[in-house]
């Protein structure tokens, strides 16, 4: 700040220890950010700003002057789902180009890990024996095309590393980009997510979540997928209606799937998902932004309430994403 | 053929019976070329060309008139190392886009699984543990080199679908190529592949096997590597002293690799590398180039040859491939 003062900010996270999580890369800006947890702040007025994740519904009552919830990611919806976010704060995101280069790394490899059947290899490999697969059951790279939904920061960058493996991508939009993309083909508007799932052997889910797009991933959905076809499902567990899922395994619909985000995180012990050899289970882990790169747009973005303008990185909070 | 004549050709391998693997692919190019096993070959006078695929020694002695020796594959080192192949024979190997982009899916999986230790998910994954990594542990993409040796048909591919995932390229070659390549720097010249290997988190090597690279991947090598690196083997296994590797995996100089390509194929099942957690084990699948391909450049070259032409896929028997 031009003043030098330091912006008074709060942890707020049911699910996480923020402090223990992102201290580290927060210490370097002590000198324009201070957060604490609920419980070390005597003058809630003071509070300006929170950084969160998944709050409890009522995180944000103690804070009159609060006008910025940053969230630690790209997702907001735990944000905004938030009943106790006042109505006039701005909900901000992390827009992190290293993230996107990371979701395009974890996505690629699951589309190689459904196309060319690894977990054979990894089974295999456990029994130490040498089991080639006959190439002439794989089709190219190039007749296997793949469907993206949700075409953002990650969408987009999922879809360079896809294309560049050789496989043509379909992709779901509101509205068609005004340039080219190469190797990828748009659907858009109304039903545009069910026309890709329509064509794709390979479809990958980075939607943010909203009140469009919840349980958008059904049985209904997946009876329109090929035959065969496999499932990577990186946006929000809240996404998939998880018994439709292993109906449509059941039935061949799906052949495999890779499930990166669930209901209810960590995934319990006992739930049949991890015992599922069509599914592959990830721990949320496609791709977290950087520390400090998060701090840095923290400090950005507070700054900017303060000053009374709108952080560079706010989201519309109408849209939900 | 303009006269029609369909061309004699032969089946030369000690690994695989060809026919059972190729003929489906063969038939449809029955009027133009025709294939037997060489006890099934009453006139070998009439033979002038073989497809190959690790002949024994002798395989070339009773054909007088073979002037084509073709690849299977992309690698034809099985080949220009047969004592018996005819001196005035030419070479030939399968020239397969789609083998490109099939051998750049496989290679970004495993620097994936090295560079996010997605061995780390499947173990955990197994016991039913939601067990996240600390991000921070794991370097951007942006700050991980990626060295490939090799940069023809397959390093190029390669090198499209790694730069797409957001890693900066590093590639040996012998001589700078005139054209630039979008996010790839070179290395060329006498000690090229040592000077990636210096600078490379991850290293692919996929050199074909010559006099100059046979047991390049050895201690001294190894020992250039950043702490810590990477090793992605997918050439041939006579590029890498295996006892070498184990001590570099031993010292922590290389902490993981994976390997495709072995001295003896199929990899015994006592060979210590199956149970080697740091080694992941695959049967050399990287990347088969197509039957049909490899039918269509198979008919092509044995018309050429017997025209008196250079086939467009010949190799260059001095270099070596
Ligand atoms: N598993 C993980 O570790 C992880 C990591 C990062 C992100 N994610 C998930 O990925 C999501 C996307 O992240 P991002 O950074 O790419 O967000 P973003 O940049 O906001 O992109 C979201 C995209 O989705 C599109 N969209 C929204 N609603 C749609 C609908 N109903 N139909 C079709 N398209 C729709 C948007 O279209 P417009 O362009 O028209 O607005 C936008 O292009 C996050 O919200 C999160 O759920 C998961
Ligand atoms: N594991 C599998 O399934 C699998 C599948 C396919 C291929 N392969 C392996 O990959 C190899 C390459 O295939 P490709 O289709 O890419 O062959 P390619 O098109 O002939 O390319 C070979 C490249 O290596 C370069 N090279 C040769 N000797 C070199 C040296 N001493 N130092 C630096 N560069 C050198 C060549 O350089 P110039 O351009 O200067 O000639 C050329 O660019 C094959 O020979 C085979 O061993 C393995």
């Amino acid at each position: 700040m031009a003043d030098g003062q330091v912006i008074e900010g709060v942890y707020l996270s049911d699910a996480f220890d923020l402090h223990a999580l992102y201290g580290h890369a927060l210490t370097p800006h002590a000198d324009q950010i201070r957060l604490r947890h609920p419980h070390e702040i005597d003058d809630p007025e003071e509070i300006r700003f929170a950084l969160c994740w998944r709050p409890a519904d009522d995180a944000f009552l103690p804070y009159p002057n609060l006008r910025l919830a940053n969230s630690i990611a790209a997702g907001v919806d735990s944000i905004i789902n938030c009943p106790s976010l006042p109505a006039e704060a701005l909900v901000a995101r992390v827009r992190d180009e290293d993230q996107g280069d990371v979701m395009a790394g974890f996505a690629a490899w699951h589309v190689i890990w459904h196309h060319r059947n690894m977990r054979h290899h990894i089974v295999h490999e456990a029994k130490h024996e040498w089991a080639r697969l006959i190439p002439s059951t794989t089709k190219p790279p190039r007749e296997t095309p793949v469907g993206i939904l949700g075409f953002g920061l990650m969408g987009r960058a999922i879809a360079r590393a896809v294309t560049a493996m050789g496989f043509p991508v379909i992709a779901a939009v509101r509205n068609t980009p005004a340039e080219d993309v190469p190797g990828v083909r748009f659907e858009s508007g109304e039903g545009a997510a069910q026309r890709v799932a329509e064509q794709a052997a390979i479809l990958i889910n980075v939607l943010p979540l909203t009140g469009e797009t919840r349980g958008l991933l059904n049985l209904d959905f997946f009876n329109r997928m090929p035959e065969g076809a496999a499932l990577i499902q990186l946006g929000r567990g809240e996404h998939l209606i998880e018994a439709d899922l292993v109906r449509a395994l059941d039935s061949g619909r799906i052949a495999s799937a890779s499930l990166d985000v669930f209901d209810v995180e960590p995934l319990p012990k006992e739930h049949p998902f991890w015992a599922d050899e069509r599914i592959l289970v990830t721990p949320h882990q496609a791709g977290d932004c950087s520390p400090h790169t998060m701090a840095e747009q923290l400090v950005r973005a507070a700054q900017a309430v303060v000053a009374g303008e709108i952080p560079e990185t706010v989201v519309d909070r109408s849209n939900g994403y």
